[in-house]
């Protein structure tokens, strides 16, 4: 009898969490074939980038700060494209909400998936990865890890090593002449956190990419005196309000005057370098590091999980997403069941053709439209041969094009849009209030909503029925947001900032079923 | 014959440097003696702390950013009091310069002495180190290092490690409730850069150590509206001029209210914790590494320098220090004759029980003074068996008291205090303005004044032969430092403030002569 496999998974964020679900759902089936299990993760908690932080650079016990979540930030697409194939939102919530929820309520949903689970009891918080080895001698990696809570490094011996980690926790940092004496604040998007401490500030986005585009409509709406976008190859090309534009590269600055490529130039009170992520991995031995940019199919995983060069190693999620969580369950139950010999890998040649044929489609690509279904196709590659439940992965992908379409046509507003769930087949209602009103996000906030049904509301922000927003803010929380003189233009009045406190609606959502309103 | 022994030194910082210096000394005279070396640092410059940046957090390798260092910090002891043995601050600059220079001056000194070395062919730059190991058997260490401009990992033995990263990088960063969701920015002072980012702010300093003392100064220098500093156990108790003030310990925060320890409040726009700094050495095995907190005489480590449990390791510079380039330097010749074998360590028992012996007497210490006293002792001690250059070290002392007393008589004003050099016997000449009133200490503002004799100009500020400031700024770079209304109380006038560009002085200052005044 062949001994147990021992499996080390790195992270349980998202990805992490996915594959102890996928072993989980096994272990239902058929106890007697699952491999022991670690789980190792820095953090205090699970959900790897759901767990919003103050902290920027570095963290309590001295290691990179894994979040590059903000406080205000919503879903930037529609909630029924990342879906889980067997929990929908209408479950997790006992009704449906909007599409567009803010962080803590998906973070809620996520988390809630998760909690089903009898997973929690398999991984080692607060604990971080220092150094993985792989001895071809015994076949087996050994992971030596920093126990925090215990202050001693130890190191263990596993068959497989599942890497879990992420790639957007590490910045990728350009120079720019003239930052060494910018009178301001410099930072890259990882480490932004509370759009409030810009309110009334002239702000320069360097980059053109999602992060760009988040936080200046973010920064924005909470008061932001000016949002310039600094783009290298091409603009976003959004129709921005007043106080939004876009301008060639950043080429440098002086004092607080940008300048940039054309020539122009502008004040600026902050810089916010949204300038992508890198792929980091220093705790693995070159021989067994991936080394790819974002993109939807990076070179040497098979199946976009197995390395190349050694399959005993595994990565999840390290492509470019449009599909998220759930593409992180397919890649799961796949891993999975290679591990458990459920699925066979074909040799080395085989495994490089067919990562050839991949990526030789993935270069060929030319739309978003394209992506989404080359997206769709690998992950209905990856679950036909599983149990992963059966979901919609094509519907979704219209779903996304339809996101495209809804946020090219109006990107202050997409997110008032609805859309239909896969799994339920009901359209979300829409939110309570124009999203740009909504400046309480807290989940306790959001779920007081007795939200409409959508065909009775099909835009929100002019539908007499849609629910006024509540809660009076109580007098000491109350921050003001406004706006300079030079933005009276824009009309948009003063508006009262309550004090968000998530914890006891997200208690309250925990149980599964309609959160009281706050009044109650 | 021996073979050659192999040392790795890490780090080209101050420490680092160093023991370079050590050895490039004993090489010239006695060169077939002198072990290979490899001095590894991940910066792509030497210098340690003192290369400013504008990054935080992670830096364009994704590896934790070294410096704490800001934008206009200025020496917070006297020059007297870090002055090299063989090398004074007057040989430097080609003239006396005044007491207290801000950072890149300083930085020019520091970094001219190691110029005048042959040194610099050691250091491989941005490479950093990733794991080191000893092996009893070989008696040796592996050490472990990414090669960023290759973007390969390698490793290579060594008989000798010399673990001078400094413990002023990674920071101690303690929670306190409600900082999830203060509206402002919240930062460690390792991530503080430019002061000019909080002028008009309420700023809230955690700590009442040098870093919240210096970083609080200088933000009301540049312009903050108010500066409150949090203690935990002991107040900081200078004579705080209106818009500074001390409060007890924070015990949280309510939106943007902090909440102190005796039931006060205080509206705030930012938090910075000043909450120091860990000894981190993630690169370690747990058998080599060394625990301690800051401190005059950290135990485990013989002379301050030879880890107890393996002597072939050693630290250099993990004191809390009073002296600090002179005493690296004395570590550093230590280390080295010991590495040569003109030095023979006594037993593992004898060394503990030097150990003994210096921690019971650090541990008896009560009074700044005695500290003084204790680290001059512990300096002596080790510069007599070597051939470091005789320097005056209980007189830098007498020094380093003085300069206590002027702190505690004016701390926004002692920087305008003048000191005698233990070396050349030359009192400094003062500053050529009140140090409240230079807000470019851009090394080419600096170095262009004529300083005055201090025998005519005892007190800068008020004395008609201190050469007035030259330069006009230039309009493009003017950037107007004023303090909002209600700190109008303070009479300050706005002031206005040049654009710094140190690099021309720098190169000047270089040439070992002085620098020519801009107007020339």
């Amino acid at each position: 009898m062949e001994l147990t496999p021992r499996i080390a998974i790195l992270g349980a964020g998202p990805s992490g969490l996915a594959q102890l679900r996928a072993f989980e759902s096994a272990r239902n089936s058929d106890p007697g074939r699952i491999p022991d299990i670690v789980c190792y993760e820095k953090q205090r908690d699970w959900g790897g980038m759901w767990n919003y932080t103050w902290r920027t650079g570095l963290d309590e016990n001295g290691e990179p700060v894994h979040a590059s979540m903000y406080r205000y930030l919503w879903s930037n697409g529609p909630k029924e494209c990342l879906e889980f194939a067997d929990y929908s939102f209408e479950e997790h919530f006992g009704r449906p909400i909007p599409s567009y929820p803010p962080r803590a309520v998906l973070q809620d949903y996520i988390m809630g998936r998760v909690e089903q689970s009898d997973v929690r009891k398999y991984i080692r918080f607060n604990t971080a990865v220092r150094w993985v080895s792989y001895s071809e001698q015994t076949r087996k990696f050994t992971v030596t890890v920093m126990d925090h809570d215990r202050d001693v490094l130890e190191s263990s011996e596993f068959d497989h090593v599942i890497v879990a980690t992420g790639h957007f926790s590490t910045p990728n940092v350009p120079q720019f002449d003239g930052l060494e004496q910018f009178p301001g604040r410099v930072l890259h998007a990882h480490d932004f956190r509370d759009a409030r401490e810009f309110a009334g500030k002239r702000l320069l986005l360097v980059g053109s990419s999602y992060s760009a585009e988040d936080i200046g409509t973010q920064c924005y709406k909470y008061g932001a005196a000016e949002i310039t976008f600094s783009y290298r190859s091409n603009p976003l090309g959004h129709a921005w309000p007043a106080g939004m534009s876009e301008v060639p590269l950043l080429t440098g600055v002086d004092g607080n005057v940008a300048h940039f490529q054309d020539g122009s130039t502008r004040e600026v009170d902050a810089i916010v370098l949204c300038t992508g992520y890198q792929h980091h991995f220093p705790f693995l031995p070159d021989e067994l590091t991936l080394r790819t940019n974002n993109r939807l199919y990076p070179r040497d995983i098979y199946k976009g999980i197995f390395f190349q060069e050694n399959p005993r190693l595994m990565y999840l999620g390290m492509q470019d997403q449009y599909f998220t969580f759930n593409m992180f369950d397919a890649q799961a139950w796949y891993a999975r069941d290679v591990i458990l010999g459920r699925i066979q890998l074909p040799d080395s040649e085989t495994r490089q053709q067919d990562i050839e044929h991949w990526r030789g489609r993935e270069e060929s690509l030319g739309t978003a439209t394209e992506e989404i279904d080359f997206q769709a196709a690998y992950i209905r590659d990856l679950v036909t041969p599983t149990d992963y439940p059966e979901f919609q992965v094509e519907k979704q992908g219209e779903l996304f094009k339809q996101w495209k379409l809804d946020k090219k046509k109006d990107i202050m507003g997409y997110r008032n849009r609805s859309y239909t769930s896969t799994l339920t087949g009901t359209i979300s209602p829409p939110l309570h209030d124009d999203w740009m009103n909504i400046l309480d996000d807290s989940s306790e906030s959001f779920l007081q909503n007795e939200f409409s049904s959508p065909a009775a509301a099909p835009h929100p922000a002019r539908t007499a029925t849609t629910r006024p927003h509540t809660t009076a803010p109580r007098a000491a929380e109350q921050i003001t947001v406004s706006r300079p003189a030079a933005r009276a233009v824009t009309g948009k009045p003063v508006r009262q900032l309550p004090n968000p406190r998530p914890a006891a609606a997200i208690r309250t959502a925990r149980t599964g079923h309609r959160a009281s309103p706050a009044s109650a």
